[in-house]
């Protein structure tokens, strides 16, 4: 079979590396063009572990010539930024998965959180990229928003249970990263010295990330719910927990509903014993572990942020834009020991 | 001034030698005597970093000797171990600090969550060792029940609130606590491996500082919470982060009752940013922050797991204990950078 | 084609899940059998990642039943308890690469550092299964003696050099491995307490591995050196960083005859920056930086622990073993970032 | 006993720190100004584990205030800016402990590694603060230069040996140190995820403190000696390893002349085992551990970088300098566990 020919716009950073890392041995993708703000490089110059292994070349970002060598693009740039690609590919009809924030939120959200849109028109045609709950729609998209990593997680352990929270009870999410989700730009608090040996909240009720999560609650759901999310960062390089405490309205059997809920799922897994971040590291894997006392719940997802948070999420909605088998080519060896 | 003499059961430990360190330095206490279950070694066998700073003898553990060479003891025992201590020393009239469960909850809970308890008379004299809450009942005690750690952090950054709390919504607790907090003792749990760039909950809902927890906010408020509690072990070897979930009546202004409520405290400080535990890691303080969205609350409290939540606390019960200056002797310089 | 059968005896620990993880997906070798002492669980009771990934069923080690089943087994065992299996195991025309020392050494040396042999007569005929030493003899093998995680790193690192060091002057070796190389056995070296924020020596100029690299090194150059050797616990996981200090009879261009000695090597990589062990974890590569002022060598070669320290080494001596492409099924891509 | 004035000017990074909390608490120091390149804040800005503990007002730094105020400055610095201030500050009788390189060595050296010294007067006088060769210089100087923190653990673990090395082998230093030696400002290198679960070499046979090492090996011994030396980083905030490998001109008893040498040493402890970096974090010391085969000797040195790499270090000289006993004020309780 003919490999599709795919782009990687936005190289150097952790998620442009995990997007090669699994493209390389893709079975029915090729990595046709790389790019980032600059070019002139190998990819090997960017991230040393590819030497020997992956040495294309790197291109200044070009849509025109995207658009000459592959069918679809993956849009590993900070948001604003991807906007404008994204805009100028799909013109010249190439699919796009965007991993940026940009069309992730609907218009009025995201210019309160972000800041002005400049492509509504293919922001309201956009599909929000989790399969779990659009499977249908994102076989059919040009444009797929790959959810943000902190409500990946966050969503995920509590779509099964949505039918059966208290509407007017807050949910509290108390979500863990780490540092690798904040990128790779050095600053004071991704300095060794200050991860290292602590933890801390940050933006905490204030991150962008909640309204992408209420936002699709309300979507999946039909009802508003009060999310309370605080992210903490973690002396851990990659993987993210996210902890969930949910009310019912009734005593529900939790576990069940759970497991009922995911049973035909390729990439979320249950678990007897609360998740931890090493097994779902290297993986799409989401784990989730429930608990219950009364009619709270303890809900506990675990992903790799930059895999399952990120690129290998976005190589999945590939494939199913592309009429592939939603598993082909994605990570489930976990990095452990 | 004649210093006041001290002894210390259970040196062998974390907590045993933070006790050492505090009190080597002390302006009035001395230690007196020493003790393991095994005895015939130095503390610097012990603790291989006490070379050539405190290599005093260590002795198998005998009630009898303490009375005669010391007025206080620090017991730095495992649970059930520790009453038959306490109950011996105090009949020979040696005050005590109990560093574990033994003392700190009514006997129903206690027989519930651990044990048969084999010293009702005394227990029900005990005294529950949090300053902020109980000072001068310290001050006149024989015997007090140092908190656990996750009660320490817990309680003092709920304390402020209780007052306002909706009382039919639960109060949901994610903390998070290094792993000197589990001991010294080999463990597939405590193995570098498992621990490292890792994150996960356990007990979650079922630990043993959970009705410790709910019983002192009732015991304050005169209220009965519904406290739910999970505790995630940290890759950090030392320090204590607790996410504390509210629910308010009306709204309030937290910052400003924060504030208000430790006024006058030594050893809580109120952050105008989200805590971290390298800043309490090394001292005695118990650093809170609070924000909140409407009536909904996150505070964020911290402390070292081995000093607020055990050894310097016990230092400063004991100095309420004997009239001293609560202060005297507490470390209050971080472990930082 | 059709797949080789294996059998992985000793699948508990590290190696034999690394050993999992390269076989599940291996293009010429099928798992056909994991044992473990016990026995009677699911590889995915003994490994949670491997949950929905691999669930075969492990049996209780029995070496007919291998010889049943598998054309070749890997032993992942103890280091005594190897030679009983690989003696009966090669009796029953199955061949072997164990990964313990039991066939490492000669007997002399063997006996003198380890225990008495029990196979003296396999020993004599096994290969030392350095693919860069022995790739030819290691393709007749019936048994191959998988090199130590150590000397592997050590001997690559100094290799290229030998010709021109100078026999009478000491080399000396500091290397430097996560802890997942002293196995998963709990233990108060292994407790995350122990290792986390700290670096220490251990077995200085007394590890068992300074013969193995001596007695290699003496068998390659037909010259006996004086080496020094000293390994340090890093508070890595995985991953071995090693520093060699030679010294050469005279000038010569150290670059230069490292990129020679390994142009064609598939598995070592040459780097013009000092090596780290984060571009080598999770694949076979061993990556080789040196630099020199006049005659003083400095070698830093980096390795993973447990790939080409062990399990991926292994596999590749299978491949060869079994007349495959050495680098078939091997893994290239590293556990970055 | 009225206390003796202060001045630390570098009050922002690591070292500055550090001074502030060894001088908060000495008994015949205070802290009687304290200084950045900005100045306008408190010194808990600086340092958020301060807060209610040190707040003093920090001053953009002026040589002229310092004299009014102060008898001895600290200077936390980088090179090139340190030597101005000492400059001036020495013309207005104010004496200085410099923790920076620009008075460590001899002109020429200084000059070839660093840059073009402007102040050649003073540092013709300066002495070299390594309490174990030039207590008794210490004592008169009015400038000393603070030894870097490689210096220090390298030259206190081969001084013992001097005598007995063979003049014409070569030294090598394999050392590895925590990353706050490398500063507080954010760079690639020091971010978290690069340092995480990994170690590197940095300038390797070519860091500055090679030349610092030599010059000194050379003044106390009247021998040139070829000092090979290699730093690492280390996944750790603090704390130093340093390896040395070093060669006899004849057997000796290595541990026997080590014990000998160190007899009256109060910061120097010999250990029976390998030394660990936690052992001495948080103090002053500088713990020692030697093991030989034959004429091969390793020593392995362990300082806390920051203490006795700097801060403690500068103390200690302080105390010196101003008739104090040497060991007033300065830290013994080690950051354990």
């Amino acid at each position: 079979m003919k490999k599709v020919k795919v782009a990687i716009i936005g190289a150097s950073g952790y998620t442009g590396l995990e997007l090669m890392k699994i493209l390389i041995n893709h079975p029915f993708f090729e990595i046709a063009y790389i790019a980032t703000t600059e070019g002139g490089m190998k990819a090997s110059d960017l991230h040393p572990s590819l030497l020997g292994v992956f040495e294309q070349d790197v291109y200044k970002a070009d849509a025109t010539q995207v658009a000459k060598v592959a069918e679809l693009a993956f849009l590993a740039l900070p948001h604003k930024a991807a906007m404008g690609f994204a805009k100028e590919l799909l013109s010249l009809h190439v699919k796009v998965v965007d991993l940026s924030a940009d069309y992730r939120l609907e218009l009025e959200a995201y210019e309160k959180f972000y800041c002005e849109h400049e492509d509504k028109e293919n922001l309201s045609s956009a599909v929000y990229g989790l399969p779990e709950i659009n499977k249908e729609k994102i076989k059919q998209a040009k444009l797929v928003a790959n959810p943000g990593c902190y409500p990946t997680a966050s969503i995920l352990g509590i779509l099964p249970f949505l039918n059966y929270l208290k509407v007017d009870a807050p949910i509290f999410i108390d979500a863990k990263s780490g540092v690798s989700g904040a990128g790779k730009k050095p600053s004071l608090s991704a300095h060794f010295v200050t991860i290292n040996e602590n933890i801390f909240a940050y933006n905490p009720l204030m991150h962008r990330h909640e309204p992408e999560i209420s936002e699709k609650l309300r979507l999946v759901s039909g009802q508003e719910f009060e999310v309370n999310f605080v992210p903490h960062l973690l002396p851990v390089s990659r993987g993210m927990l996210v902890s969930s405490y949910l009310q019912t309205n009734e005593l529900i059997n939790a576990k069940a509903i759970l497991e009922d809920f995911y049973k035909e799922a390729k990439f979320v897994r249950i678990r007897e014993n609360p998740v931890d971040i090493k097994s779902t590291a290297g993986t799409n894997f989401c784990d989730i572990f429930v608990t219950q006392k009364g009619k709270s719940l303890f809900v506990s997802s675990s992903i790799d942020n930059l895999l399952r948070g990120a690129s290998s999420q976005a190589v999945v909605n590939a494939n199913l834009m592309c009429g592939f088998e939603e598993s082909a080519g994605i990570p489930i060896l976990a990095y452990v020991p």
